[in-house]
């Protein structure tokens, strides 16, 4: 009887750009995920900036509708009109993201768009590039507290046990907002001193704290670990108690990071913090 | 003189979000961008998840209206229809990212969305969550061949000159695709055997080669180590060139990282390698 079962209708979908593709894949991912129980199939084609570039693609989506018998959805993102509506001629539904808010746009700002493809998501100036690469290097030299030199540079330091999530936070800040994050662990010794490390303790208005539910550390320190004591659910229960009293005793604001992901956890940060992050 | 010279007129633009609010300030700025000698003030308001807090934002809307004789220009990306509605009160351009475009999605797809906030950019499920963490913690312990331990499970492999972008490149495809990208210097003594160092050529077919202009590498060199041998321009030259040489005779395909954005050498990477991301 299984073989009867419906499956839900599959979907296939194009993400369809002149440059990188990533702003139309993100929206569009936000938009189906609201659509559960659908199946959807995806497809992404980025650097599509010539007229014969768009034919190919055009070829792909009508294959695929002919196929598939149910025409495809493509999110697009093409800031030439004119290969714009050469797109719109797919069989699909072709919700470009770009043209819909670009005429409202000119007639609000008074002032014509120029059109020019590969504005976003390209090196859109050598000092913003520079400061992106810094803020990179930097995070990564000051990854796990692995130096204390030039920590007054840091814009946040992050603190927390092992773990709990510190390292992915710090380079998603520094990749994908251009902050300058350094993280320092908080260990058994720390809980002994009741102490935060004395290399920190002149920087403690930048510092923020990870915390976690011990059940999830368990999880993520067995996968490491498996059966040591660092990871048995005790000594996890430990470490995050110690740590949620040590950041409260001194007064350093904490996210938890158990239910969040990283997009959340270093948005809620720099929210708190009162930092106007530059997406890049 | 100078002092009447008229400066470009400024606008505030608020982006809203009921989550991070990345997508829509990533929209946002690309749209912006087109719109070149005009002076944009940016303000992002993450979690704007009540009716309440919409008051809030509404009034500071207003405000910013007020004292800048100006409307803003709002960016927003809300879920809930009348939250959304609500927004669309403020004496501002409103531009609402999500809602534009779920309507007609609803018809194409003939099923009613979910109206449900937090679906992007949120733990969708503990399986994605534990192989993106994965991707990074390879990416990292994979970073500037520190390790060749395991690297039979790289997706990717990045080898190239000192400073050519490698290590951001890697934790950028980690982070936002989740791939597991190890990387691997190419070093003068690479040059002088005229070979691949020994232990990624069995992994050969998952190699990329990043190159880069010996001018730019000066530069970045320098930054690092100020009048070195190393950041000298007759030695950049000599290292991009042996380099690029290397790779041609192992046929191992390149990318310039020159005049490339990280999220450009990412997207160029894997769209050759004819991998599907998956974007978080």
């Amino acid at each position: 009887m299984e073989g009867l079962v419906s499956l839900p209708a599959q979907r296939t979908v194009f993400f369809v750009s002149d440059r990188t593709g990533i702003t139309a894949e993100m929206l569009g991912n936000s938009l189906l995920s609201q659509f559960e129980g659908l199946n959807f199939q995806r497809r992404t084609i980025p650097f599509v900036d010539t007229p014969d570039k768009i034919d190919d693609v055009l070829r792909r989506i009508d294959e695929t509708a002919a196929a598939e018998g149910r025409r495809p959805l493509v999110f697009s993102s093409i800031v030439d009109e004119v290969m714009s509506a050469q797109l719109g001629h797919a069989n699909a539904m072709v919700l470009d993201l770009f043209q819909v808010f670009i005429a409202p746009l000119e007639a609000e700002l008074a002032a014509k768009s120029s059109h020019a493809a590969g504005r976003s998501h390209g090196i859109a100036n050598s000092h913003e590039y520079f400061a992106r690469m810094e803020a990179i290097n930097f995070t990564q030299t000051h990854d796990d507290g692995a130096t204390t030199r030039d920590l007054v540079k840091a814009q946040i330091i992050l603190i927390g046990v092992s773990r709990c999530g510190k390292t992915p936070t710090a380079l998603y800040l520094a990749l994908q907002f251009g902050i300058l994050a350094a993280n320092f662990p908080l260990t058994p010794d720390d809980f002994v001193d009741r102490q935060l490390p004395r290399s920190i303790v002149p920087f403690r208005d930048k510092l923020f704290g990870l915390t976690i539910d011990p059940e999830r550390l368990q999880q993520l320190r067995e996968a490491r670990r498996p059966a040591s004591k660092y990871a048995s659910l005790a000594n996890c229960e430990f470490e995050v108690r110690e740590a949620a009293s040590l950041m409260q005793r001194e007064r350093v604001p904490t996210v938890n990071t158990t239910s969040r992901s990283i997009e959340e956890i270093a948005t809620t940060i720099l929210h708190r913090a009162g930092l106007q992050r530059h997406i890049y």
